[in-house]
Formats: structure tokens, sequence, C-alpha cells
């Protein structure tokens, strides 16, 4: 009786070829946040649960992964932030802030399987944690590490967009409707999608005054380049503090990505994003590729006061975006937006001519040397099997070394894409291949 | 109530600079991966637990993590050889033969935990998978492999020994001893730690008759070089075929070993090796640091015949390696023998000296261009406090541009370990930090 091989609905598993632009991407991530010297931590898929649900509630308690080993009341992590907040909380004494962290990992949710939407997915987190204070430049540092790393995965074409949480909490509590704040937001957020006259019509269901249904509406209407959009929030003259500081806030964001050198063109001020409503407290973002804008936010986090409230009395602010890998290769590989090419590992595949492998093996280590991921084809096959393994495996170029080439001290090297063949010598091969 | 942040007894969770040798280590493991053309793979790390556990019983069937989840049985992998069987065998008609993968995982293994044990650990491993049938030069390559990533990992004193079950299991039919080969093993297996007399008493208490014993003896003290070893083989004259099929193995795999360029110093025929008896069926491999012994193997493996006869009646036969590497990165740290050192992410941090940010954001955004991950110290802090947070990241240049730097268009480079300190363009400081 065999057993049939299944993989789980909702978890994502790739043909190599696919892994290998996967693992591109992730890569390129890694190298952006390391660029700007954060530092990898690496904490445990599983968690006592307890611990990992500490703050959370709701949908999460629901997806979450629990279990029972021994006596042990386990969860694994839905997502890296209860792990960082515990981690910082745990090794506090140990630690040099502002502690610039990054984690790309795994984290488990068990939502109801649908196309797109992941059980087991990466994210790939930075965040910028400070001792009781941190400046507010480091919120303008953040869409200057988002703009590096969404052009690391060859991306021109996008937007950081950057709003202050505290301007859209003034504002409703200027406006007497801070009570129903989160319903309000959750109508905003659909304008995009179902028109300014449904808005106004679920406002108006909401029981929001008709005043404040205008003064909403003229807010998230306003238009215009950064400046003026920020020209207009101080023209609004509302005199709430929350408000005012939420202001004063963008207004530095604004100052400082410039001179982080963020080009004009891909950061907006966006009144109408939020994020998630109780977590963060000041500076949000969100990206977006603006030709694949079906995609959603790509890059998204925001400021917050308190990382581990729930573990410390330590007030411990901090700012970080997360990019959702999985759920973003999956999405641009459907639209066949990858912005990677090379789909082999080995650059080269020798394929020994003679029984006398002596010679490709020399060959190898010669170029493995040099840095080039050489794969030697060790069965013995005929050689039309032999190049059909280089094709099928889009292995770029494939050496051959026959009785001439022993003899004259070369190899031939075929480029598969062309189909040029040459007599090379080692050193001109290396040269070829780098 | 706060809860109290607690990480799971036999869960490795380093700081920062641990972390950062660690992952130089992993990305090492992967890289020499790489050079050798195997293909990356990443398998969910929960399966369903009738796929995972088609295989095991006993021992592993104790220690794996299992819990439903809505109608689910599900498990946590224990290693990456079960879901490798699962894979080829979904997804055999889009792979080509033979298949080289790598796979760098975590697994899980609920263990009472221990010094130096781990329930989440990494396993770093190859394999080769034929289809049908897989010459014997791959076994001979395997070693290749291991000398070129041992070295990679910076240890020079090693030896990768080199057995082969088929010579074990045909010494046991020739002696009649087949049906005990289990125990004798075992016994043999404790010759280093309790002697040749215990040895020998322990064979007796078994009802090992005489003159097998004294076979088991002669045979287990075989020694000499490769060569030597070989030639008292065959000098045994046994006449079992399994022996000698073992015996012409491994005398292939040794002239191979040879031609891969593996030096003589690094690999020997050790023939008291013997794995897991239940799953290898010819070459085994064990790799020792003769410098840390007291690790035991950080390299291990073997061939198969059938990677997947509990999914599919495909011969699938393989050979491949694994390196634990939490465990290998404890033991190493434990006995300060990691041959990493720089332990900084950043290798220079900027401290402005000014409010004025603007030349510190150029100079990083210059340096990150040339490739040089750059930190910018973003806090309102005294000067003192901007190097000590490099000193304590051991982040090994700080540059500080104060106004005399602007207006020679210059930067300060401070050297922190020795402490010089140098006036230069940013061409000269990147000539320096690359």
């Amino acid at each position: 009786m065999k057993v049939e091989p299944r993989t789980l609905p909702g978890f994502m598993e790739l043909l190599p070829q696919e892994q290998i632009l996967f693992n591109r991407m992730k890569e390129k991530i890694k190298n952006s946040y390391e660029k700007f010297g954060f530092l990898p931590i690496n904490t445990p898929i599983i968690e006592k649960a307890d611990v990992l649900l500490a703050k959370a509630g709701g949908e999460t308690e629901k997806q979450i992964y629990r279990f029972n080993k021994g006596e042990n009341d386990l969860a694994l992590r839905f997502d890296l932030t209860v792990p960082l907040a515990k981690y910082v909380t745990q090794y506090y004494g140990n630690l040099s802030f502002p502690f610039r962290r990054y984690q790309i990992g795994k984290v488990y949710r068990g939502e109801r399987p649908q196309k797109g939407r992941f059980r087991e997915f990466y994210q790939c987190d930075i965040d910028i944690i400070g001792d009781g204070e941190l400046s507010i430049i480091n919120d303008a540092e953040i869409p200057s590490i988002i703009y590096a790393t969404i052009k690391e995965l060859g991306f021109e074409n996008f937007t950081i967009c950057i709003n202050n949480r505290k301007i859209l909490n003034g504002l409703f509590k200027e406006l007497n409707q801070e009570t129903i704040s989160m319903d309000i937001m959750r109508i905003i957020d659909k304008l995009e999608k179902i028109g300014e006259e449904n808005v106004i019509a679920s406002l108006k269901e909401l029981q929001v005054p008709q005043k404040a249904i205008d003064d909403i509406m003229t807010f998230i209407k306003i238009d215009g380049n950064n400046d003026e959009k920020i020209a207009k929030l101080e023209g609004l003259n509302f005199k709430d503090e929350t408000f005012n500081n939420g202001l004063n806030e963008l207004k530095e964001v604004i100052k400082y990505v410039r001179i982080f050198g963020v080009p004009e063109t891909h950061f907006k001020v966006d009144l109408t994003i939020a994020r998630g409503l109780d977590y963060y407290t000041g500076t949000v973002y969100e990206t977006f590729l603006n030709e694949y804008r079906e995609i959603g936010s790509v890059c998204s986090g925001g400021r917050y006061d308190n990382l581990a409230e729930y573990y410390t009395d330590k007030k411990l602010p901090g700012v970080g975006v997360s990019i959702g890998l999985t759920r973003l290769f999956y999405k641009l590989n459907e639209l066949q937006a990858i912005q990677e090419n090379q789909k082999s590992i080995a650059k080269v595949l020798i394929a020994p001519m003679t029984d006398e492998i002596g010679e490709a093996l020399k060959t190898a280590s010669y170029l493995r040397n040099k840095g080039i991921n050489t794969e030697v084809y060790l069965e013995n096959k005929k050689i039309k099997a032999k190049f059909k393994y280089a094709d099928k495996l889009q292995i770029p170029y494939v050496i051959t070394i026959g009785e001439n080439e022993i003899q004259n001290g070369t190899v031939s090297l075929k480029n598969m894409e062309n189909g040029e063949q040459e007599e090379l010598t080692l050193e001109q091969v290396t040269e070829k291949l780098r």
C-alpha cells in the first residue's frame, strides 16, 4: 500500500526553476536590508501559546496553529512582530539601541484557503526600535529603504504612500466622531472601490452628521502634490492637538524623505491610508507597483509607540515595514512580472565526451575556484541526452572535452541560447562566464 | 498583568552578533552546494501526518510534533529526506534526472531537552536522485563536495570517512550472523569508547561463535592506508556476493574520489562506519574535524536504493549528505572554534556631527551604491554615544563629517580597531572599505 504524496492546500511549493527566482528575490531583499545595517535575528517558529497570544485576539486567535506537546501549550508564530517584541524584552540588556533588526522567515495562519492566500508564507521585516525614544528621522529613513529595496527587485515604477495616523485620529476627534472612527475608516478605505456617492451614503447610514460628512469628504479629496496637500491640511485650521502633532510629524517626514534622496516621483502623501488601526500610532506606509496596482501594497508598515507593552513596562517605540514575499511572488509570477531571468543555478554544464572524466573534473574545479557554479554530467548517457539535460535546466553554457581538446589544452564552449560553439582556453572560458 | 516572554527549551535563539556568524556559515554551505549545481527546493514545514509518517516509526513517531487543525491530521517535518521523497514523487514529470537538489531548512523533533540537543534545528542537505539508476561516480562526487564545503567553512584539518554497508552486511552473512547484525554493529560502534576486550566480551554474551568473533575483530582492526585496507579486504577471500559487490563499489569510489581531487590526507576508508542501518544500502560517509573530534560527525550520509518506496513503485536511487548546522554551530561556539570573525553587518557607521544630516546621507548612498553596508546614526546623541554604539556593534569603521570636512569635500574615517583617523575623499574611503 502506497501513501499518496500530497502538499497541503495553502502551502506554496515551487518547482526548482521557480524556487530559484523566489530565492533571488529573497536574497535581494536581505542584501538591501543589510546595506542599511540591519542586524539579523532568527526566532523559533514554535513559541509558548501564552507568549505569542499575549497581544492577539479576534481573527488572529482563530487562525493560529495551536497544539499541545507533552504539557506545553504551543503555537506557530503568525507574524514576526510579536517574536520581535518578545526578543527585545528578553534580551534588552544585551542589545544596542536603536536596535535595527531584520528577520526573513515563514509565518503561519490557518486561513480559509483561497487563490493567492497562503497558510505558510514568508515575511521580510525590518524594524528600528528605540529605548524610550526614537527620532522621527527614522520614519523618513524607512521610505528610503523601501525605495532601494523595490528598485533592487527590478521595479522602477512604484509609489510609496505616506500618511500619519494622528492626522486621521485628530480629524475624527475634531469632528466629534472618535467613537466610530474605525467604522468611518473602513468606509473611506473603500473609496476607490465603491465611489464617492456610496461613501457618503454609508456615512449617512452610520449617523455621521452632514457637517462632519462634508469635512471628511473635503479631507479625503485633498489633492495636489505633496507640498500642496500639506498646505491644504494646514489650511483646515483644525485646533485638535493630535491632528497638529500628526501634521507636524508628516511635514518632518516629508522633509527628510527628500534629504534621504527618495525622488519626488516615488513617494506621496496619501491621506486615505490607515493600516491596522489598533497598532500603529503615527507614520504609516503602503507601497504600490503602479503597473500592477491589483497586487495591493507590496511593502507596508508604520510607527508604533510601544512594541512590547504586553511583556514590559519599558517604552519601546519603533518603526518598521514588511514585505509579504510569498504572496508577492505568487502574484508577480501570475502576472509574468518577475524581474529576474537567469533560471539556473549552474552557469555551465560539463559533459565529458570520453570515459576519462579526469579532464572534466579538473576543469570543474578550476571554474568553481573562479567562483563559477559548475555542474558535471556524470551519468553514462549519449551526448544528446547531456545537452537535453542542460537545456531543460536552462543552463546557459555547455562545455565538452574530447580527445582534440585534451591534446590542445582547451575546451569547447557552447552557448545554449544561440548555439555558437568555440574552442577556448580555461582563462578565456572564465572571462566569458563571469 | 504582563506576560513573561520566554523561549522554549531546546530552541536556539541567538543574539545578533552570533546570528551573523550562524548566517555566514549557512550562506557558505549554500554557496558551496550551488557551486556544484544543486537546485534549491523549499518544502512546507507542515505536512499531512500520513504523508510524513509513511516511512517513519519507533523513535521518530514519538518525537514528532503532530496536531489537528480543523479536520486535518498534521505534523511538522522531522527531516528533509521524507519531504524530498514526497517532492520527487509528486513532481516526477517536471524534474530532470539526475535530480540534484539542496534544501536548507528547519526541522522539528520533540526530543527530551538536553545540552546541545535541539528540538528545532537546521539541516543542510544535498541529494542526487537517479531515475531508475545512478552511476557510482556520484558516490565519489559527494566527498568532493564535503571537502569543498568544510574548507569553505574555514577548516583545514578534517577527515571524510567512507565505508560501504554491503561490506558489513556481507561480512555478517559470511559469518552466518546476519540475524543479529544490528546488535553486532552496535557493539562495534563502541570500540573507541569501551576498548577491544569489552567488545569481545559483549560479542560473547551475544552468543557469537569464537571463530566469528575472531573474524569480526580481524575485520575491524584492518589498518593501513586506503590501498592497504582494500588489499586486506580482498585478502579475506570472502565468497559472499554482497560483500564483494560492496568491496568493488568501495574500490570504484576511492578511485574516483582521487580523480575528483580530494587529497589523500582528507579521506579514508573506515570499516567501522555504518550509519542508520535500515536506510542506507551502499556507500556511507561521516566527516570529522580532527581537532574537535568530540563534536562527532559534522557531515554524514550515504547511498540508498529507493528514495520513495512508500509513495511510488518507481525505483529512485540516490546519494546524499546532511550537515546538522544548529548543533554544529552550538558545539563550535562552545569550543570557540568558529572560523568567522567579522561580527558586524555594517562595515561603517556614519555619525553626523552637525544637525545637517544631508552630507551624511549622501555619503551613505554613495557607499551603499559601491556595495558597502553602511549605517547612519540618526539619534540626537553626543558623539561619544555614537562611537560607543559602533563599538558595541563591532562596526569596524566610523565616518564623521564636520564643518571642515564638508568644506574640503572629505570625510574623517576612524579605524575602530587601532584608533587611527584619516581625512579621506569618498573614493579613498571606498577603496579602503572594500
